[in-house]
């Protein structure tokens, strides 16, 4: 019978005799060891790995978790072999630390602390300071020297006691302390003398002796007993059974009771306290790092009312104690193979070590630790790969703000893109484009921005907008230009006419100072100080180690080449996501796509109407009057009636032509504009990624998105006859007509905005449906992209063209468009007479299109998941809208967090899934990729390596999270598929 | 070796001499038989079948379509046996018809047609009056005594046998005609006398000459082979090509070639020729229906250049042969086993059947038919079931147009809601209600109707819509109601602030009548005559029938108890969706509904603020000025300033609290005003469906659906102002306010409308996420649910409430709600002391809950798939955008129909079938039904039978077509399966 199951069976009321239920520690030994967690509790189990690893920790023992279980079981009764194992690990205790319990003179003090087997912070209750009574105070105030200490830890001891033991309300001893501090006219509990925390500790026991009937116990032994029973009840308590259901923790296991000798680092000079670090937390370098006060309890060093001094001191105030922690810790580090941060009290020139775990560290250090600790043989290059957050790599790449600057926060929004960014407010993207081009430093503040805004955003330092979420707008293409963003800053009110933004009473101004930090979703008022992004040696050192073991490839998502160029210096490996559309909004080309726009669907109309009138046409022609009974005169007036309708509607037809050919040159001649524009970009992008797979998105968003807004034209309609002439040439500018045009040109515009309205423009006409509508327009970007590869070619660059068909649902519409592309492919190609390989795939981002994935696998080469839209259709939110009520669902845990930052992998996993088995069945070397704004994020990351994608894409600042999310979902992955073996 | 293989080792060229290529038929016997279309394809084996049913057809003889392969195989060979085959087979044909193909007196005329395995109409050629040359068409002038029929057949097979067989322009010889009718200054071809006729002879075989150097061919066999071959070339042409890989058909099967003997009505008095039903086709009556002409040709009965004579007259004139005709054709239709619609020609006295097929049918001679032909014993019971299409039934619960009035139809919309209905057109809902209700018949013409129209739908006889598809609120809403509703006529312009629409040149105003089909989407002008519903005896033991094979249970989608009646009329058994929030909009609720929403987010709002406040106070309070090094007089300061600190934190909690109280009251006021309105509308639907299950949906709607329309705020506040006090009289009655609350109320309203504003509403803040927001909604329409049924229970009616939740994307918003109404059950079940049994289930309209369905199941006790929305987010088409571009995606068959008319099986039901198991898994007597559009459409109840579900909802109107639906679906799935035994 194993340990582990003797304590089952006592639990269970069939004990055996020969069970241990209590483990002691102490004395460089432990009865226990670190992996009897389920029996001692993760507490436990460290405390007793850490005294046979040599640490000097205070001895104490552990009482298993079965006692909890036989306790909770049976009535609220011990196992009968218990008291005697307890009795024989406090004579130990006793032994060990020279004191007794109960000792009026020198009295042994221990706590008393729960621990399960899975960490339950702060659920379960905690005793300290057991051992006090009111002759032991005294002994305590002896020894310290330090009446006043003796006191204060005998009036907490009761408190802490007296409410987790006894169950009195808290707050009622605090109203005690309270009316002696009004007594004695002072403010601060530190101005209690020790008189008055001994006239305290009367109260308090008169106080549990009113409210309980009976003295508050002063037999320690039996303190003892009641408080570890205490320990046992509160793993029943309300917040320990809510805190177990939301984190899976069983019922059942119950928890362990750890009783520990108390240490005082105030017992005069040979005593001391402090705390340290293995190496420097903050830069990563391997050195001992830490503070320590002489002659002080823990709390000094935290509280700050004594300035600790640096651990370097101890050396030459008590050397070997100094150079015990050295060896300690540095072994400790060796041990648990991690940077330790470690609490230790020096105890009448005795060393403990009260704590040390893993110490936290910021991105910089966790990447020069990493890189060292491979470096001197410590840890294995996949443990480092391990060893940093993939998402604060962040912290690397951007500004961010001084630690030491003071801040006033006045708004608090979404890290919509991170970093930290200073300027000037300005509430339009104009005036933020003409100061950003004027080397003004500016913050653009927007109700939203749209992609009219993009000038500004472009030369603004960072975006701050009141509405919109994780990928909105403003926070897609900020993190695209890698610039800060902080969205949905609810409780900012833009006003963009009066130019200035107002948060409760405070009025920031156009041409106020203000600072975003886009890491942490904070608006400040004033140019808060920033301190530079520092990319070290070790940076570049610690990312190969991470690319060594990564097997997905990382692809950024780049619409024009310098983000291109950027993206290749972070390490992408081509463009998994190029966005036309982005194109179309530059000053030179706007009035291209306009036009396009206007014109095209009168193409349509225009055909559809002559078509109709040719068939009248017809049918008049051939049906010419019959001479029936009327008689030769009504014949012939049939017959000229007849005539005359054949001449009218030859008219028609004449004017029809003459209009269709009006609007189809100018649909074509808008087209022809752009193709040289669109050529170019796409030129650049090759250029820039030569010899790497670069991914073309064909036109997606709805045509209204490029047009003026509704209520704006309106507006400018009915001003118009009221207006100046400067209000006219105003508009003209906006509308990019003459001022003459304007009259008819503006309510024509406003009719094909409302003719482009829709209720529900992400489910509306976009996507692939406007190339199958417009295949023109498909065309037109083939053609570009087709003779830009061409030319790269002919050049002897190397370049894949990807053309990529969005928002397919079903196979039908890929045919449709990939016939469009590969003809006009072969076209070209055939013209320039170069070899060229190209692709044509789809984006999953329709629930149907991953439902019918085998059908559509039929067509595409590769499918690229476009999470984005894929969680907005799988989930019906609305990711302009979802920010009404997602935050309370969180809130409320009814999703465990926002499906627009990390895929929801039971959902939209699901559906990629599905399409990734589809697709390798009809296509069995189908390449596979995300473009959606997950593909930065490291968990979804890991879930893509996962389902077995080929790479990921992202905007060029997270490529580098990318690449490490990666590797550890790789090396992660090997180390499962070797525990299986 | 069976025949079939037979034919195929002939195809392949490996012939073996016993292969019979060629099969005849004739003299009451083939030697093929119906089976055979393999090897005759349909037509011959057609032709052979009714030859052996004794069925006097024009004999003749069917070339193997094994032939024809061997035709495309062997590079335009036959098989060396078929020739011998062939002329036994015309031998024998000329034996039997008694004339000779070449003969100059007496000559056999033969038809020679295509016919496939198959049907491919119009696919392939055909060739008539083969066996005409110069010298027998003058033995058929003398033998007709027509000279003028004579030529004009063989002008026609010239026409015919040149453009198949020789492959010349038709339209060369139409030139020809139009030349000589030029000449001869007549019109029309019927105008040419024989000899123009046989001028025109003259003319195209010298126009042959000219363009083949060859002349037309003379010799009979000579022609017959080269028509047969132009029929197997034929099989191969585009048009056949492009339709087989249409219809799936394969390419390599071939077609049969047919040779007739070609029979003459017009042939003298004893010669005639006529078309017949075997029952009324109109009426369904059974007595023998048809008419006929003697001395003519088949296309004179059609063409109404002479009138015919009604049948029963034959049998005065040629009693035998009526008596004969009669005779076959009641054994025709007891053969197939239908009512059957024939083609006859009586030759010099002798009858030949050319045609006979199923007749078609109204839907009310439909069920006549198959009631009837129960009772005679001639068809079971579940091919009766089969006989009446279901979509068919709408005729019979709606007025229709009479067939014989004239229509000028002005535009064309959706079939949304069937029937046709008259009125006067109105523009607004107001007047609508209000001539409406003062008994005056209007059409509520609108651009798109809201919920806000709901009163002046129901006061018309009709709705038309200018915008919105299938599924648009107008449909929606008037199939409901049973209206007929034509939407998204979209060439039509609505202006209704003018009060009138314009189509093109025509102008309707207020008042003008107009007509609209909702049957067949059309818009007429004028009061165009109807005809009522004719629901006979017959229908009901129809449905009778159709009720006994049923599996699928029928429940309505009814929002009111006088459409709950009307369901329950229409065999409805139970409601499968009652839509609360339609009880919202009238006018006694609605001032309530505002209220609510105007109070909800302030409730949180506010509550929200002082949650904040208190913080702030408790941690002013909790951290008093500290008495530093600055001094006595500074620490004074501080404490006052502490002090007035904290008094005006107090006053600003007091204004909040206050403020709370006062929205909660308003809020709670509202709500407690809503529930016995929706109590009582509860308690009606139970009382109509008692006995019967009820599914009510929570509230689902984005809150600003009940809100007025922001522009028409932002007008009306503009407006204000410059208000005549009429105005503002006007303005206070519609927005529900006194003149004096005007001013502030409505900038109030705006900034709520504002604040709800959204950008794809359709996937925003509606369903259960605003019952998450907003539990005491829930929480309300529950104890109005409970209350209600509770109190039908205990006046002894059974009622067992489903309350469904609506939009659920994860089994955590489902416990959220679910929770709240279970909770709210057990309380009013628990206080009123009855015994009441209820569900609580959810919707699956989100695809995320079809994918998690096992999940949901868990807590869900029945799912209602909800297919318009789940179309919806399955595809990502919005319902009321689609319109833009559904009609060109059906034209370019990108899809092969509106998958919100019929279900889209490979993706949306992929999901349902998904779920179906899911919840299967989870809870295997889960209920499972469908409240969709879908609940209506016969394939899509086929699918939802397919798939398992228990039950289907569709509009009441709608009930009958589901119930026949659901009964054929049963009928031809218990087929399949018996097949497979």
């Amino acid at each position: 019978m194993s340990t582990t199951e003797n304590e089952v069976a006592v639990a269970e009321g069939t004990s055996s005799k020969h069970a241990r239920l209590v483990y002691f520690f102490g004395d460089g030994k432990a009865e226990g060891n670190g992996d009897m967690k389920d029996v001692l509790g993760g507490k436990g189990a460290g405390l007793a790995e850490m005294t046979n690893a040599g640490v000097p920790v205070p001895p104490g023992f552990t009482i298993t978790t079965a006692v909890c279980r036989h306790y909770h079981a049976n009535d609220s009764t011990l196992p009968t072999e218990f008291a005697a194992q307890q009795d024989a690990a406090l004579a130990r205790l006793e032994a060990s630390i020279g004191k007794t319990l109960g000792d009026a003179s020198e009295p042994l003090l221990v706590s008393v602390r729960s621990g399960a087997k899975f960490s339950m912070p702060g659920m379960m209750d905690t005793i300290l300071n057991l051992g006090l009574n009111d002759h032991s105070v005294v002994g305590l105030a002896n020894k310290t020297g330090n009446a006043r200490f003796a006191w204060d830890c005998y009036r907490r001891f009761i408190q802490m006691f007296s409410s987790v033991v006894m169950e009195l309300e808290k707050s009622e001893f605090e109203d005690l302390i309270e009316a002696l501090k009004h007594k004695r006219k002072v403010h601060l509990d530190t101005d209690l003398t020790a008189e008055d925390l001994q006239t305290l500790v009367a109260d308090f026991k008169r106080h549990v002796r009113k409210r309980k009937n009976r003295d508050f116990p002063q037999d320690q032994r039996h303190q003892l007993a009641m408080a570890r029973d205490a320990v046992f009840r509160s793993w029943n308590n309300d917040r320990a059974i809510y805190y177990r259901k939301q984190n899976g923790i069983p019922d059942d296991i119950g928890t362990a009771v750890n009783v520990q000798a108390m240490v005082f680092g105030n017992m005069g000079s040979t005593s001391g306290t402090g705390v340290g670090f293995t190496r420097n937390p903050s830069t990563g370098e391997n050195h001992f790092y830490g503070e320590y006060l002489t002659d002080a309890q823990g709390e000094d060093v935290v509280a700050g009312v004594r300035t600790p001094l640096p651990i370097a001191q101890l050396e030459q105030e008590m050397p070997s104690v100094f150079e015990q922690l050295h060896t300690i810790t540095k072994k400790l580090e060796m041990h648990y193979r991690d940077i330790q941060d470690f609490e230790f009290t020096i105890q009448e020139g005795k060393l403990y070590l009260l704590q040390t775990r893993n110490g936290k560290r910021t991105a910089q250090a966790a990447v020069r630790i990493a890189v060292d600790m491979v470096k001197e043989g410590l840890i294995t290059e996949q443990e480092a790969v391990l060893r940093v957050d993939a998402s604060s790599l962040d912290q690397l790449l951007h500004p961010r703000l001084d630690p030491k600057a003071k801040t006033h926060v006045i708004a608090k929004g979404l890290s919509a893109s991170p970093g930290a960014a200073v300027g000037v407010a300005v509430f339009d993207a104009d005036t933020a484009a003409e100061l950003g081009n004027a080397k003004k430093k500016v913050i653009l503040v927007r109700k939203e921005t749209t992609p009219d805004d993009i000038h500004g955003m472009d030369a603004a330092q960072g975006i701050l907008t009141a509405t919109g979420g994780m990928t909105s707008h403003a926070a897609v293409v900020a993190r695209g230009m890698g610039k800060p963003c902080v969205s949905g800053a609810s409780g900012i009110h833009v006003d963009d006419k009066a130019r200035r933004m107002t948060v409760g009473n405070t009025v920031v101004k156009e041409g106020d100072w203000i600072t975003i930090d886009g890491s942490a979703g904070t608006v400040m008022l004033g140019a808060v100080p920033t301190i530079d992004a520092e990319i070290s040696g070790e940076f570049e050192a610690f990312m190969a180690i991470a690319d060594k073991y990564r097997r997905l490839k990382v692809r950024s998502n780049s619409d024009i080449p310098r983000d291109a160029i950027k993206a290749r210096e972070f390490g992408g490996e081509g463009i998994g996501l190029c966005r036309t559309e982005h194109m179309f909004f530059a000053e030179d080309r706007l009035p291209y796509v306009v036009q396009m726009i206007m014109a095209a669907p009168m193409v349509k109309t225009r055909k559809e109407q002559l078509e109709a009138r040719e068939k009248a046409f017809e049918a008049l022609v051939s049906s010419p009057p019959v001479e029936g009974k009327a008689g030769k005169a009504a014949h012939k007036k049939a017959v000229a009636t007849h005539k005359k309708g054949i001449a009218a509607i030859k008219v028609e037809l004449a004017v029809l032509k003459k209009d269709l050919a009006t609007q189809e040159k100018s649909y074509k001649t808008a087209l022809a504009k752009l193709l040289p524009f669109q050529r170019k970009d796409f030129y650049g992008l090759f250029k820039a990624m030569s010899g790497y797979p670069v991914t073309i998105r064909t036109l997606d968003p709805p045509l209204h998105e490029f047009l003026p807004k509704r209520e704006e034209l309106m507006v400018d309609i009915a001003r118009f006859k009221q207006a100046t002439v400067a209000d006219k040439k105003d508009m003209a500018k906006r509308y990019r007509m003459t001022v003459a045009q304007l009259k008819n040109g503006m309510p024509e515009l406003l009719r094909r905005v409302e003719d482009l309205h829709e209720f529900n423009p992400m489910l509306g006409h976009r996507g692939c449906r406007l190339g199958i509508t417009y295949p023109e327009i498909t065309e037109m970007q083939a053609r570009a992209i087709f003779e830009a590869a061409c030319e790269i070619t002919a050049k002897g660059g190397t370049v894949v063209p990807e053309v990529m068909i969005p928002l397919v649902g079903t196979v039908t519409e890929l045919e449709n468009q990939a016939n469009i592309v590969r003809r006009v492919a072969e076209e070209v190609i055939a013209k320039k007479g170069v070899k060229l390989e190209y692709m044509v795939g789809t984006m999953i981002e329709v629930p149907r299109a991953a439902i019918t994935s085998e059908r559509i696998a039929g067509v595409a080469e590769f499918f690229s998941f476009g999470t984005n839209d894929l969680t907005q259709m799988t989930y019906g939110f609305s990711r302009d809208d979802a920010g009404k009520f997602l935050p309370e669902y969180v809130d409320k845990k009814i999703l465990a967090g926002d499906p627009f930052v990390s895929i929801d992998q039971d959902g939209v996993g699901a559906l990629m899934a599905m399409a990734v088995k589809g697709g390798r069945a009809a296509r069995p070397k189908i390449k596979l990729g995300i473009c959606g704004e997950h593909g930065g994020d490291p968990q979804s990351v890991e879930f893509c390596h996962r389902i077995g994608l080929d790479y990921v894409s992202c905007s060029p600042f997270r490529v580098p999270i990318a690449r490490l999310a990666a590797a550890q979902a790789a090396v992660r992955g090997s180390a499962k598929e070797s525990d299986r073996r």
